[in-house]
């Protein structure tokens, strides 16, 4: 497996939450239009010179990872997530440029729906109003058929299947973590209970101290197989068993932590229930049903462990077809996907004072449960979220979905998304009108 | 990128022709069905535990590898060969059982069709017959929708495409490699004709001795990614800088001596030429083209350089189009995907007084020609071959194309050839009855 060594990538993949209060860094970015990989260069070539090369030693920085994010596969271990061989569901048009749609961003500045794409590095962006495909843009090479990693909106996936799963009863959120993997007995999930996982208020101790190599940050990342470890490491090297080597820290169901290790227990939940690795769930229950355009796929660690709160790579057109089964109550073409009762549980959200833990002031009144995002606006708007501007945005009262892939130089949400806020708003003003 | 450590594996991907001289061993190898992957029960479990895990450590080794050959993209860096959004080409079925024909071994001896697949550890046969799909089958987990590493028969692939281009006037076989790759000058190839590269008739030193790590298959292994160098090791990384590094040994076009490498410098030339990955020329030639049913993909180095004489991963009835359409002189359903010209040219065949310094008994009177394996036998047919049983083979007077994908403990056809040799004339017999 390659292995990822860079700082970026760790903040990238682990945190996808931190608060960068940086309106000076905004200057300094250069404009997206040149940092496009075609502008770049990169991999272009055979081979592509040293110095356009984009391999495991550099794909988490900036400005390559601009190449990298629609490129996964070609720097790791993946597993494929099939769509079967059935009909591609057609997304009926009813295009509309909304590129110049102006709104107040952030700051209260005059700011066109094409301007917040390229101030926030886009890479594609769709939007489905009442199921029809309205606005659909491609930067920086992205394409209708490129998959591209979405980070920790994978969370919310693993978070839906769970939900359906209590909902079918063959997951009881109330019993002890321990009870569908007892091998986590003498970790922090030993005495926690299933919906601590689901809402991560669950308390596990994971420090992130970039300068300590012994905090659980670097055995994560070793154990992903996104950086090599030194050669005196003698930790875990796989995702299970980095899990089992984490201890609890503080109280069970205090308040809203932001930890993807959850979501990593919550697939090996569901794994262990079903039987069935994430892929091939994502292929039978999703991918299949809804006639995607494209596989997706899911990076692996050595063991073919999926990366459950991190790894999923799609495309947006296909983000956009299950957005709208979400919006549609689960139901697809007549077909019944999810259960309208998950969706509306994920819709109702979670305990707004207990998510005010978090600190994300960017987020504010919002509570996470089931690993989605509820905004608690006035349209019920909920979503999932992935570092370098990547998510998936249902607005159930403006019957509009969007789907924003990115490529951001900052990992961290906090960086865009007041101004993602606005824009949202801004497109559902546009498509009501 | 996954590391294999493997000899096994080394001589999987680059040897692909020894002659293995070794009936006793026949009768050591367990059958089939016992080391089929659901018995081994390999990578089952969440996580698998230790003793079924496959990963990079022992994914070439036997019988792991029964599990690894279908399943390449949890074990490295891939690229993607896009089937893309159109229609998939139905094959017409017409379907015989074909179990139980009856046909003499090279000893020989009865034997039964499906007793061949199981004494060659097959994972998958299509038997297509004036282009309708006659017989099928799988074993050892693989299905229709499963991609099976092809090793050597990628060569035919990178070997008809530059036929076309030499049909095109777009590369010219008696120019100098160097014409197209001027970095590879002060190598094996600064003096060798294209021709010979097309061919393997060009002398490079590239020895194979696997107790002395000073010799070229190791850092040729380094430079695939399929083995982790020394700490000490300072020579070539990637496929490109490794290609540079070898040296002349004999003389150009003095005779068929078979080399990977001259796949990848055909490759190399193939890029420089189009200004394409290919990832990219296959899926924009052949894979969206014939109507595949699935996406096929491309092992890839370091910096993105495919495997392209051992890396390319496709199912058996995408190769069976493939095959269909070679049959039927390049043509698709209407289409022309090739000139006849050059389907005519490998048909035609190479040089047979110089592929008799192969010494590959097992392949006496074939010759090598444009990366195919030409019989010159009665029926005019002509194969594509890679270690472990991998093969398409195309009768043109039997009106029959023949997929056979397999994992065979032994890497080398010398072991299962003569018998295969049988069946195919039996597969011929049998259809045109």
């Amino acid at each position: 497996m390659k292995r990822i060594n860079v700082w970026c990538f760790i903040v990238t993949l682990v945190i996808g939450c931190f608060f960068l209060n940086s309106s000076g860094i905004a200057q300094q970015l250069p404009p997206p239009d040149a940092v496009a990989i075609d502008k770049l260069g990169f991999m272009t070539g055979f081979p592509p010179p040293a110095d356009k090369v984009v391999s495991s030693k550099n794909s988490s920085k900036y400005p390559q990872l601009r190449w990298s994010l629609q490129h996964i596969r070609e720097l790791g271990t993946t597993k494929n997530i099939r769509r079967g061989s059935g009909q591609i569901s057609e997304l009926p048009k009813a295009e509309r440029n909304l590129d110049n749609f102006v709104f107040e961003d952030e700051k209260g500045q005059k700011i066109t729906i094409s301007e917040w794409q390229k101030k926030t590095y886009t890479d594609a962006l769709v939007v489905l109003h009442k199921g029809k495909l309205v606005y659909e843009r491609y930067y920086n090479q992205g394409a209708e058929e490129t998959p591209h990693i979405l980070f920790s909106v994978t969370k919310s996936f693993t978070g839906l299947l769970a939900a359906q799963m209590v909902r079918d009863g063959k997951l009881d959120p109330d019993a002890l973590v321990t009870k569908y993997v007892p091998e986590l007995a003498e970790s922090a999930w030993g005495d926690m209970k299933v919906r601590d996982v689901l809402d991560m208020t669950g308390a596990v101790r994971f420090r992130e101290v970039y300068t300590d190599p012994s905090t659980e940050i670097f055995a994560y990342n070793y154990a992903m197989g996104l950086m090599l470890p030194p050669p005196t490491y003698k930790g875990p090297l796989t995702i299970c068993e980095f899990l089992k080597s984490l201890k609890k820290e503080g109280e069970h169901g205090a308040g809203f932590v932001y930890r993807t290790v959850h979501s990593d227990v919550l697939g090996w939940i569901l794994s262990r229930i079903t039987g069935q690795h994430f892929a091939d769930i994502m292929s039978e229950r999703i991918w299949q049903r809804l006639g995607m355009e494209e596989d997706a796929y899911i990076m692996v660690d050595a063991v073919g462990t999926p990366l459950q709160g991190s790894g999923l790579c799609a495309t947006a057109r296909d983000l956009a077809r299950f957005a709208e089964m979400m919006r549609r109550d689960g139901e697809w073409n007549g077909q019944r996907i999810f259960d309208k009762e998950v969706i509306d549980g994920i819709r109702k959200g979670g305990d707004r004072e207990k998510f005010k833990t978090s600190g994300m002031k960017f987020r504010a009144g919002y509570s996470y449960h089931n690993q989605w995002w509820i905004l608690h606006n006035a349209d019920g708007a909920y979503e999932a979220s992935g570092v370098h501007g990547n998510m998936i945005h249902i607005n159930p009262a403006a019957e509009m979905v969007v789907v924003k892939l990115s490529s951001h130089p900052i990992a961290g949400a906090g960086f865009t998304h007041p101004m993602t806020l606005k824009a949202w708003e801004a497109l559902a003003q546009a498509v009501r009108k």
